[in-house]
């Protein structure tokens, strides 16, 4: 297992400037009151592709060879790293595979192939996904970029509170969502070399809290389908990503289906910002969690905003719309 | 009438910067090559209580004496002046009233006294609304400033378009909506001043032209009470608002509603930020009026961001939702 170190992040910068944007912070008092903090979000909803996942798919397709570049890249994902893998590829001009299920919402499979990627569909089970996608590295020799448990990839993602620390003075901690945690092993890595006073938190739904639990037990437990309206968060932990977690986060906090999108709505009412439901479990933590962060200054990472813009949670019956 | 001078645009920027954002200037690829053109969105819905009448609402309200301040401002609007200049008038610490119609909605009610200011109800006429406005004023003794015919508030308005040519080197042209036109007049202001080679356009929803045909009568002509989803662009030019129109503005621009419901939702999609439909309408004109800005660096003022996230216009029946 290689640990991508900070020499890593560093070139991961250099290499996808070009291809990312440097995103707005954002700050909202209405909100900063309601913490008791002051809340500093950085917008990776903002970012190429709506999605943090811009900066780690960037580096890994950048890095290639061009003897490896030739036989392209691919992932099995139908979330924001398919798409942004499939961005990448487009601007380097290469081919890019995304299998994912068949029943993945038509939108993702559009994404993916909006920016000149391909969808291979495969059933909706672990067994046909890894089968089809062995069949697709088999014929092409394609490159695996995994969603977040790549060196590559988590020092894509270290880019990103790199530019907080230049964007915000004096922060006392950075919260990011975590799901396989792709983004907060980037934190870790940015942080514990650059910032190692800054604390690091991790924010989980209550009905994904597998990381949660890994935390507490010391080692990764991960949970067979959780369901959560935080989609991007249901996937599991995985060696690398482990490494830094167990390593330098302070703590993981967990909130409920209900404060997530209470803190959404809150989020898109004040701050105009779309951002889909797995950047909103940050705030929604901080918010149950004020003791922690009562008069501090946060960095909190807005990980996305690829949204279902026809039916928004708050108007789902479940959540009283 | 006073005309609003390059001095008292700079006087403004200084004035109200410790109260308004500086805000971010975003793109989209994706939106370019839909334009054919090189788009610069001046994101003021992001501004400080969501629209970019805080500028201009701040330059009034911080340009008063320590005695007329204590008196307080007043306004009538049921729109984002009222909100930004309650939101100023909390931050000066003074009196602020707004009188609106008891049949506006209860969201923009909630927003005027969230920042501190009072509401007073009329009737939704004319004659109500300016009785009882002319009773507040006559009671209090406090300072009137319109929402937009009154050079204070153009001052203001100015400060964006210089923030726009400090962020974006090169600009062809800039496009803002009209309604009353002190955005478009602030941007008259400032770019006839400071970069006379920029072309400057104004976009109105079709249903309520008056502005495009007062453009080209060579007079006002004031709709009594035009339907639009655009409904911060209902009211007239007025003779401050005429002059920098009639003097600087290169052409006037309309779209369809549905057009623009169409912009807004792409903007939403692609741009990942909230704003509402009257922002839309420089887009919907561009995207229909390509030859104009086919390949030109253009600046697009996104105005504002309070929108109704419980129904937005494309899940209304009337677009198809």
């Amino acid at each position: 297992m290689y640990i991508p170190t900070l020499a890593d992040m560093l070139v991961a910068h250099e290499r996808i400037k070009p291809y990312i944007h440097r995103t707005p912070v954002l700050t909202s008092e209405f909100i900063n009151k309601l913490a008791g903090a002051d809340l500093f979000f950085k917008c990776e909803n903002l970012q190429k592709a709506g999605a943090f996942k811009a900066r780690g798919a960037s580096n890994a397709v950048f890095g290639l060879t061009e003897e490896q570049a030739a036989r392209g890249v691919a992932t099995h994902s139908s979330g924001n790293h398919g798409t942004c893998l499939s961005y990448a590829a487009g601007r380097r001009g290469i081919p890019c595979t995304v299998v994912m299920p068949h029943t993945a919402p038509q939108a993702k499979k559009d994404a993916v192939r909006g920016y000149g990627g391909v969808v291979v569909e495969c059933e909706p089970s672990t067994t046909s996904r890894e089968a089809v996608f062995a069949e697709v590295v088999a014929k092409s020799g394609a490159e695996f970029v995994h969603p977040y448990n790549d060196p590559r990839v988590i020092a894509g993602q270290g880019t990103c509170s790199r530019e907080m620390l230049e964007q915000v003075a004096g922060l006392d901690a950075v919260i990011a969502p975590i799901g396989g945690g792709g983004m907060i092993s980037g934190t870790c890595l940015t942080l514990s070399n650059l910032a190692p006073n800054v604390k690091i938190y991790a924010a989980e739904p209550e009905q994904a809290d597998d990381a949660y639990r890994s935390f507490k037990a010391g080692k990764i437990i991960a949970d067979d389908a959780p369901e959560t309206i935080a989609d991007g968060l249901k996937v599991p932990l995985k060696d690398l990503t482990w490494h830094f977690v167990s390593n330098h986060v302070t703590d993981i906090l967990t909130a409920s289906e209900a404060e997530i999108v209470d803190a959404m709505k809150v989020i898109w009412k004040r701050m105009k910002i779309v951002m889909e439901p797995s950047s909103a479990v940050p705030l929604a933590t901080i918010l149950k969690n004020k003791e922690i962060f009562a008069g501090k200054r946060v960095g909190v990472v807005i990980t996305g905003g690829n949204v279902d813009l026809d039916l928004l949670p708050w108007q789902r019956p479940e959540f009283g719309g």
